[in-house]
C-alpha cells in the first residue's frame, strides 16, 4: 500500500463512492428541496452548480477530509510561497506570481520576483502598443497587419485558445495566426494569405531550440528575406519569446524584442507570461491586465476560501471521486460558447501532462489511477455527434458543462436556443427516462403492445449521469482568466491528493530521443540501428518515400 | 448472461486478453523476426502495421473466432445486400450504395437504388460545375466566391473534415466555410468577412427542421435579403440538401437546387451523399468520384478479404480486445498530417453515436462494455500536450497512428522531422525504458547514486503500450475515401460483435425534448414546470440574463 491508499480517509472515500454508485439522483432532488442551493458555489463571476453529482453530505465530508489528510492546504501554501515544490526539477511553481499585483512580494531564493514580472510586462505592453498603433513598421515602411505566432505545446495552446475566446475584444486591425506543427502544410497555407512586408512573427521557444518551432521559424525567415531582399529585415519582422539570447541574436532578432520568463513558469502554465504576447497584441494591455486580474481573483479565492467553499478544491475532489471511487477514465469538457472551442484542447495539456503520472513524489509506484483523459468539442455540436454515448453508453463520463449567460455577439433568438439546450442536457443525463415513462409515450403515439415491447428498451435512459454546470456571467477577459485559473488549481489539488509531481513531464523525453535517432538514420543509405522489427519495416517504407521525394 | 458473454469464443477471448495483459512486447519482437511482417496488412493504399499490439497468434485466432461466432460475415452480407439491419427504425443501411459504380445493382424493397444515387450525383456535378466555372451568378451578376455550408452533426463533420483534408485538391476560387452551432457568434464572424452578392449558402438538413441549422439559415437569409433588397435573390444564393420540398420551397429555394438522399443513409454515414455537396464544390466532380471510388475499393476489400486479412475486421477486433479484454475506455486517433486535423472529431461521431449503446438488438441489456471514447488532436502537437499521459499515465490508451508517406505541400526538411517523430512515438510506447537503462543514462550524465535513486523512478517508462500504425501512400481523395470507409466498417464490425444496433441514435431524443420544454418556459414570466431543483435554479439565472438582454 502507498501512503495514499493506507489513509483511513482514502478508504472512507472509496466506501462513500461505493455506496453512491447507484444513487437515485431524481429521488435525491425530490427529497431535498435545498440540494441545488447547498451544492452550489459562486466566485469570480463563475456560478458552479455541482448538485447533479452522485454525492451527498457524507460523501462530501469524506472528500474534504481526504483533502486535509493529503495536505492540500499545506501544499497550496507551499506553492503560493514559492517553495520548490517541483521536486524532480528543483523548481518553484509560480504562475500565480505572473498575475500578482505590482505591490505583491513573492520570493524565490530570497528575491522578490514580482518586479521582474512587471518589468517584462511593461516591455511587452510597449511593444504591443507600437504595433497596434501602427508606429512599428515593416521593411518597406508599412504597418503590421498580421501576426503569426510560431510555437508548440504551451507556447501555442494557451495563446491560441485565449485569442479565439476573446476575439470580440481584439483589434480588427491585426489578423492573428498560429503555426505549431512541423507538417509544413500549416505554415505554407498561412503564408499563402499574407504579405511579408506587413507580417510580424513571434517565435516562442524558451530554449530557442524546439525543433518544430525552429523549423517553422527558419522557413518563415527565408520567406521574409526572399521578399525583402535583405537579412536586416528580420529585425523588423521577428520577435522572440525566449531566454536564449545568443540563439535569438544569431537568428537576427533584436534583443530589445526578446521577452523572457523564468524556470518557475511551466510551459502549460505560461500564457500569463511573455508566452501571452499574441494575446496582448490582440486585446491590448488593459484587457490583458483584466485577464491577469481575473486569474488573480481566483488565486485569492483558492488561497483563502475554506475547502468546502472552494471552487477548485471542490471540482478536484469530485474528479477524484469519479476516477478512483467509480472507475471513470475520462472527463468531458463541454463548452457551449463557440469562442471556447479550443478550451478542451488547452485543458488536455494542462491536466494530462500534469497528472498523467504513475510515480509518487517519493518514487513509489502508485496503486491507484491518476489523471484521466480530458476531451471535448463545443457542446451543441457534440449533441449531434457523441452525446448518444453519454446518454446511453456503458462508460461513466463526468461532464463539465460551461456557458456564458451574456453573449453580446450572438444573433436574435440564438442564445435562447443555445442555453435551453445547455440546461436540457444536464437535466436529461441526471433524470433519465424510465421504462414506465417510455411506455406511456409510445402508447400515446399509438404503438401496439408488441411494437412497444420491442422498441422500449432502446428508448430507456438510465439517468444518474453526473455533471457540473459552470455559468459564466460573461465571456470576458476577467472571467476567462478566472476560469483558466480555476482549472489550474483543480489540477494542482488532484496532483496533491494523488501525491504526484504535477509540474514535471519526463514522459515526453523518450519519444524525443528516439525521434532524433530515427531522423538521423532515415537520411542516407546506412543500415538502420537497433530497433524492433515493426519500427524497422516502417522506417524502410519512410526512407523509400523520402528518397522518391515529395 | 447475454448471448455474447455466454459464447465460448467470448470466454476464450477474455482468457487470451488476461494472458497477454503483461506481455513483454520488446521480447516478443526479439524472439520473432517475422512478427512485424506477419502482423501487417496492405490494401487500398493503406499499410497497417498492427504488430505493436498485445497480441500473438493464439490471441488473434481467438479474436477471429469471436467474429465468426457473432456472425460478422453474415451481418456484413446482410448490410451490403440492403437488408433492413437497422431494426429499431426498420431501415436498410446502404452508405456503400452511395459509392457503388453505375452498373451495380443494390436493391431496397426490390428496387435498384444505384440509378437514383447516380442521378442525384449528376445533378450535383452539374450544379457544382456551374458555380466552379463562374456560370452561376449572384443577384448582381457577379460569380460566387464563397460557399457557406450550414449544417450540424453529420451534415457538418464529414464535409468539413474532408474539405480540410483535401484542401490541396480544391479550387482556390471558392472559399469554403462551415457554420454549425447555434451560438450566433460563429455565423456572425463568418459573415463579417463575406460579400452577400458573391456568397452561396448550402442548407443541409434532411427534414429542413433541424433547429440549429434553420436558425442559422434564417439569419443568413435575412443578411442576404437585406443586401439584395429583394427576396427573389434567395434562389440565387441558397441551395438545400434536404428531402422536405415544401419547407425548402417556402424558404425561397428553387427545387431544382434541392438535393436529396434516402432513409438508408444515416447522418454519420452521409458525406458520400448530397451532404457531400460542399466537398464536390471544392474539389470538383472527378476528385469527388475518386473519393467515392476509394471508399468503394475498401468496401470491396471488406466484403471479400478473409477475416484475418481484412483491415476493418482486424482493427475492430483489436479494439474489442482492449475494451472488453483489458479494460480500455478510450481509443486515441493520432493523425500526423495537419490536413487530417478534424479526423478525430469526425470519428467521434461515427464511432460513439454508432456504438455508444447499452442494449442489444433483442432489447437485452449488455453485460459488457460497448464503444469507448474516441479522441485526439494532430499527433505532433499532442506530443507537446497529452502524450505524457500516454507514456507514463495509469490509463491504457490504444492508439491509431496515421500519417501519409508523401506530403507534397510540406516544406523542405519538415516531412523528415514529422515522420521521424511519428515512428519514434510508437517505438517509445512499445519498448519503454527500464530502470537499468535509465540508471546507465543518469550515470553517463554524471549524477551520483543519491541523485540517481531519487530521479530514476520518474524517468522509467513501462512500455508495452499498444498502437496501430496506418501509413497512407498519399493523402489524396482516393486514399482518404478508403480510410474513412475503413473506420466505417470497423465500427460496424464492433457493433456486430457487441450485438447492438449501430445505426439508430435514440439517446439524442431526450435532450431535444427537454430543450424544447425549457426553451418555451424560459420565455415569459410564467412559473417553471416540473424540473429538479438544480435545473430550476439554473433556469432562473438564465431567464434573468435573457431578460436583461444580450
Amino acid at each position: 500500500m502507498t501512503a495514499l491508499t493506507a489513509l483511513p480517509a482514502w478508504q472512507h472515500m472509496l466506501a462513500e463512492a461505493n455506496r453512491l454508485k447507484s444513487i437515485d439522483l431524481r429521488g435525491a432532488f425530490a427529497a431535498d428541496p435545498d440540494r441545488a442551493k447547498r451544492y452550489s458555489l459562486d466566485a469570480c463571476g463563475i456560478f458552479l452548480d455541482y448538485s447533479k453529482n452522485r454525492i451527498d453530505d457524507a460523501a462530501l465530508a469524506a472528500l474534504y477530509e481526504l483533502a486535509r489528510a493529503t495536505g492540500v492546504e499545506q501544499r497550496r501554501a507551499a506553492m503560493l510561497a514559492g517553495e520548490a515544490i517541483n521536486a524532480t526539477e528543483g523548481r518553484a511553481v509560480l504562475h500565480t506570481a505572473l498575475r500578482a499585483p505590482q505591490h505583491a512580494d513573492i520570493r524565490v531564493d530570497g528575491v522578490n520576483v514580482v518586479p521582474q514580472v512587471h518589468a517584462v510586462l511593461e516591455r511587452m505592453n510597449a511593444f504591443a502598443e507600437s504595433v497596434r498603433s501602427g508606429a512599428w513598421q515593416g521593411f518597406d515602411g508599412r504597418t503590421i497587419t498580421d501576426v503569426v505566432n510560431i510555437g508548440i505545446g504551451g507556447s501555442d495552446l494557451g495563446p491560441y485558445m485565449v485569442c479565439e475566446a476573446l476575439k470580440d475584444f481584439a483589434t480588427p486591425q491585426l489578423g492573428m495566426h498560429f503555426v505549431s506543427t512541423v507538417d509544413g502544410w500549416q505554415l505554407a497555407h498561412v503564408l499563402d494569405k499574407l504579405d511579408p512586408a506587413t507580417t510580424l512573427f513571434i517565435v516562442a521557444s524558451k530554449t530557442f531550440t524546439t525543433q518544430e518551432t525552429l523549423s517553422n521559424a527558419r522557413a518563415a525567415r527565408a520567406w521574409l528575406v526572399a521578399a525583402a531582399g535583405d537579412e536586416r529585415a528580420v529585425a523588423r519582422h521577428f520577435v522572440a519569446v525566449s531566454t536564449n539570447a545568443e540563439a535569438v541574436a544569431a537568428f537576427g532578432i533584436d534583443l530589445a524584442n526578446m521577452f523572457g520568463f523564468w524556470n518557475w513558469v511551466g510551459g502549460r502554465y505560461s500564457l500569463w507570461s511573455a508566452i501571452g504576447l499574441p494575446i496582448l497584441m490582440a486585446i491590448g494591455p488593459a484587457q490583458f491586465r483584466a485577464l491577469l486580474d481575473g486569474a488573480q481573483a481566483m488565486d485569492a479565492h483558492f488561497a483563502s476560501a475554506p475547502l468546502d467553499k472552494n471552487l477548485p478544491v471542490t471540482l478536484a475532489l469530485l474528479g477524484v471521486f469519479y476516477i478512483n471511487g467509480m472507475g471513470a477514465s475520462t472527463q468531458l469538457i463541454s463548452p457551449y460558447n463557440q469562442p471556447l472551442h479550443r478550451l478542451p484542447a488547452y485543458l488536455q495539456q494542462l491536466d494530462m501532462e500534469s497528472n498523467g503520472k504513475s510515480v509518487r513524489l517519493d518514487g513509489a509506484a502508485v496503486d491507484y489511477h491518476t489523471g484521466g483523459v480530458i476531451w471535448g468539442e463545443p457542446g451543441i455540436n457534440a449533441q449531434h455527434a457523441y452525446y448518444q454515448l453519454l446518454h446511453q453508453g456503458t462508460e461513466l463520463v463526468p461532464i463539465d458543462f460551461i456557458a456564458a449567460l451574456q453573449n453580446p455577439r450572438s444573433l436574435p433568438g440564438h442564445n435562447l436556443i443555445l442555453l435551453a439546450n445547455f440546461l436540457a442536457q444536464s437535466e436529461a443525463l441526471m433524470r433519465g427516462k424510465n421504462a414506465a415513462e417510455v411506455s406511456r409515450e409510445l402508447q400515446a403515439q399509438g404503438l401496439d403492445d408488441a411494437q412497444i415491447a420491442s422498441l422500449l428498451p432502446h428508448k430507456v435512459f438510465t439517468g444518474n449521469r453526473p455533471s457540473n454546470t459552470l455559468l459564466l456571467q460573461r465571456l470576458d477577459p476577467a472571467t476567462l482568466g478566472s476560469l483558466i485559473a480555476l482549472y489550474e488549481h483543480k489540477v494542482f489539488v488532484q496532483g496533491v491528493v494523488w501525491g504526484v509531481n504535477s509540474f514535471d513531464q519526463w514522459g515526453v523525453e523518450l519519444g524525443k530521443q528516439l525521434a532524433k535517432t530515427i531522423e538521423s538514420e532515415l537520411q542516407g543509405d546506412a543500415p538502420f540501428g537497433d530497433h524492433d522489427g515493426s519500427t524497422l519495416q516502417l522506417m524502410q517504407r519512410v526512407r523509400e518515400a523520402l528518397r522518391r521525394g515529395q
